[in-house]
Parts: C-alpha cells; sequence; structure tokens
C-alpha cells in the first residue's frame, strides 16, 4: 500500500466530514429542523437510482450518483446560498471556485483532478448525467417542501414565477418528473403557499 | 408515465427522510453532536468510490455505492442498535425484518425486491459488494471516532477486544484497510481510549 496516497484520500475524507454542518433553507419532512448538505445529497443518490427509468438519455448510473454525492462539497467552504438569493448567487462562483482548488487539492493527483472534472461537469450542466443530477437537485427540496405544504416558498415569500425560472432546464434531464414537478406548484399556488402572479 | 408507480417511489424517497433523524453513537469530526445515519451512508458511499482501488476483489461500483446508501434504512422502525450493545444486537434481526418488509413494500414491486435483495446481500456478508460495504461501515466511524481522540470508545469503556470482535471480518472486504485500522487501534490503546487486555 502507497501509504502517503491513502493519508491523502483520509484527509479528504475526513475533511468533507464537514459537509454535515452546511445547513440548507430546506425543512425535513413533517416540519422538522432545517437539512444539511450531507443529507441532501445522500437524498439525492437514492432518487437517482430509483428514479434513474424517468431520464431523457441513458445514465452512467455510478457517475451520476458519485456527481451528485459530491457536488455541494465547495459549500465547506463557500456556504450555502439560497435558490432564490441573487446576490449571494453572483459572488459563488469565485467562492465555490476557491473552494474546488482546496478541497479537491488534498485528494491524490488523479482523483482530485477527477472529482474536480466531475464537480464542473455538474456546473456547466451540459451532459446527460449533469442535466439529470440537476433535476434531482431540483426535485428532491420540493417534495419535502411540498410535503411541509410549501412551508418554505411561504417563509421567503417566492413567486411561482421564480421556482419556473429556476427550474427552466429542469425538463432537459427528465421531462416526466418535471411535468409531476408542475404539479407541485400548481398545488402549492392554489394553497397559497406560493404567489401566484 | 406511469403515475401510480412514480406515486409509489415518492412516497418511499418522503418516508426515508426519516433517516436523517435515527441517531447513531458516534460524535462528528472535531467532537460535535452525534451523527444521523443518513450523514453516516452519504460518507461510506463517498468513500466506496474513493477507496475501490483497495477492495480485495472488483467491484460492481454503483450496486455498491446503493447498497451503502440503504443498508440502514430498517433503522427508521428498528432504530440503531449500538455495535457494542449485546443485548440490542440479539433482538435487532427480528426488528429489521419487519422494517424491511414495511419499508421496501412501500415502493412497486421490482424495485422493492431489488432493494429488499440488496439490503440481504449486505447483512448476508458473502460477495464482494457485502464485503467491502461492511469494511466501509466499520471504517468510516473509527475514522471519526479516531480524529476526536477515540472519545466513543472512552465513553462507552472499550476494550481492544471487542473492537477486533467486531472487525473479525473486515479483511475480507480490504486487507489493505484493515491494516490501517490496526494502526489505529494500537494509538488508541496507546493513549488510553481504548482499553488494553
Amino acid at each position: 500500500m502507497d501509504w502517503e496516497r491513502f493519508e491523502k484520500q483520509k484527509d479528504f475524507i475526513l475533511e468533507i466530514d464537514k459537509e454535515k454542518n452546511i445547513l440548507r433553507q430546506t425543512h425535513l419532512s413533517g416540519g422538522g429542523r432545517r437539512e444539511n448538505d450531507a443529507e441532501h445529497a445522500w437524498h439525492m443518490a437514492v432518487m437517482v437510482w430509483l428514479l434513474r427509468e424517468y431520464a431523457n438519455e441513458p445514465l452512467d448510473l455510478a457517475k451520476t450518483m458519485m456527481m451528485v454525492l459530491i457536488h455541494d462539497v465547495v459549500e465547506i467552504d463557500a456556504g450555502d446560498t439560497y435558490a432564490y438569493d441573487a446576490a449571494g448567487k453572483a459572488t459563488a462562483h469565485d467562492r465555490e471556485e476557491k473552494a474546488a482548488e482546496r478541497l479537491f487539492g488534498l485528494l491524490p493527483e488523479d482523483q482530485g483532478e477527477e472529482l474536480r472534472a466531475l464537480w464542473e461537469e455538474f456546473e456547466e450542466y451540459e451532459t446527460p448525467e449533469a442535466r439529470f443530477a440537476h433535476t434531482m437537485d431540483n426535485f428532491q427540496p420540493m417534495l419535502l417542501n411540498d410535503s411541509n405544504g410549501g412551508g418554505d416558498w411561504k417563509e421567503h415569500g417566492i413567486r411561482r414565477s421564480q421556482t419556473e425560472k429556476r427550474n427552466e432546464k429542469t425538463g432537459t434531464g427528465s421531462r416526466e418528473i418535471w411535468e409531476y414537478m408542475k404539479t407541485i406548484l400548481d398545488a402549492n399556488v392554489a394553497r397559497g403557499s406560493l404567489k401566484d402572479e
């Protein structure tokens, strides 16, 4: 065994433990506490496996699962930016690039480059795996939020047009899941959790 | 789209959200709060991908990742049983079988059977994927615990012989990782966190 290589892998594994303390705006189903990034990624990876039959294009399954498992790792340094925080979104990219440099740099060079490429592929949103991963990234919090009566939207005064904008490419990962998600938006407009305009 | 099928998948996805509230005995690195099952499974799945080069035998990667992602799902009904709780372990199996029946039964029949088989394969510990998944299941909390000075062992007054017993098959998943784990046990005996006998 190459102990130097193994120590680098171990250091990365311990470092990403911090993702369990990065809180999102979404609340757990049942109206509990806020969800953290590690829980969100776990849920998404299970969903990739269960819902892959609805992907518009064939997927490399292990690659898509690993992509969702690490897609938020940069938030360890950069923090979570709420989907509807326009000012935060504008500066997030630079912070996330720096974080990627540091975090993936902990790994042996080959794996660091591989994971960085996987993260960039997610960000660039141009492959079947990246498109489906984004569908999961939007569907997972919507499911939790809907199960809580749309409380997260209500708390932030979100408008339906904002959710449509946020999901403008969701159907490129899965037309069928996006059709379903629109029924969730309709229901939440109807019960007054999402503002209609 | 077969909406009935999709609704079952969605019900399962929402139900397993509860795994985020099942607390383990392990504490997060840095001595924080206790870890939950979803976080533990997320960490293990990333580790499967990063450390697969140390598996004794070739692995089906997506299968191993899904196995670790869902290996604790039965604890939603059965609760977490601490690795060194002999009385709890004795009754855990029956509770977990009932939980598997209910939880995997939420899914469409084909996926329910597939996930149940994957969970049983993990429990039976007889395939390369199950062996490596168990290596991760033991290595992940050991890494966190070691990073906290072995506090979890100290709190429960654990003896080195108990950790050896718990890990008697860990080397069948990865001889190399088990070699490394033994150095962690040595170090924690040396600093008095693990009782020597």
